[in-house]
């Protein structure tokens, strides 16, 4: 008998790009920026897929929806060499606090191990209470905060 | 008449890979932390060239000795798609102050144009007073300290 509550992590393909993208807004409200997503389902196509695509996706699949999903790319640490950037974690509101969140980071750092990464990194915002004790819980995480994040628009 | 004390920003080739690690040491005696590079120039060469290079450099040259060099790769943002980030900019000591962090700088800058990012992102340490200043005379740069890196190492 099929479990209709369980939900099952997986690697995303194209057929998930229009509910991936609907999570990425969902953060973007989330995190007091609504209007800050440039990125479009087209975008993520080009970048996505095909022969050198620029990141990775699991999904979280649950009774046919995709309720959550993490995305990732390769970066480059001049002193570590090749590392794995985990980009974003994003659950839809109801379905937080039921282990997707967990589900989809291991997925991630078995990826991480699976391509040769000596570490991998992320960033949370130091007001998102449930993201830092989130992380918080995982062993042996660093926290480097007099690292100060600088961007230049075009 | 050659001009032998103009430095000259250029692409770095395989024959820089052992110049550029030595500043990636340099660098990180000057960042407090002279174990924490685990990077080899083997590493570097295996992930800098070949069909899909994991990052890019450009070297700065001067009287055929490299003095400085950019490490940049394209990383993915869920809200402004296609970025690039600038691991580090590093001039020798004997070499600062003389305009070659920004040449460095002009040259990624006008590499993620080519590459169509939205946008150039990279991180500086908050005691790293030189960096700090070096960035805030950058036109439109948005400092987000707000961001918390995390680290987990394998």
């Amino acid at each position: 008998m099929k479990n209709e509550n369980k939900a099952q992590i997986r690697v995303w393909t194209p057929d998930d790009i229009e509910a991936v993208h609907t999570l990425i807004v969902e953060l973007a409200i989330y995190e007091r920026e609504p209007n800050a997503v440039i990125n479009t389902p087209e975008l993520m196509r080009r970048d996505g897929f095909g022969t050198h695509p620029l990141f990775g996706c699991f999904v979280a699949e649950k009774n046919g929806r995709i309720v959550g999903m993490a995305i990732y790319y390769m970066r480059y640490s001049t002193w570590k060499g090749r590392c794995l950037y985990l980009e974003d974690i994003v659950i839809t509101a109801s379905e937080r606090r039921t282990g997707l969140g967990e589900a989809l980071f291991e997925a991630v750092r078995a990826e991480a191990k699976v391509r040769e990464c000596t570490m991998m990194q992320w960033a949370v915002l130091d007001w998102n209470e449930p993201g830092v004790n989130f992380y918080k819980k995982i062993d042996g995480v660093v926290f480097e905060p007099e690292w100060v994040t600088c961007k230049l628009f075009f």
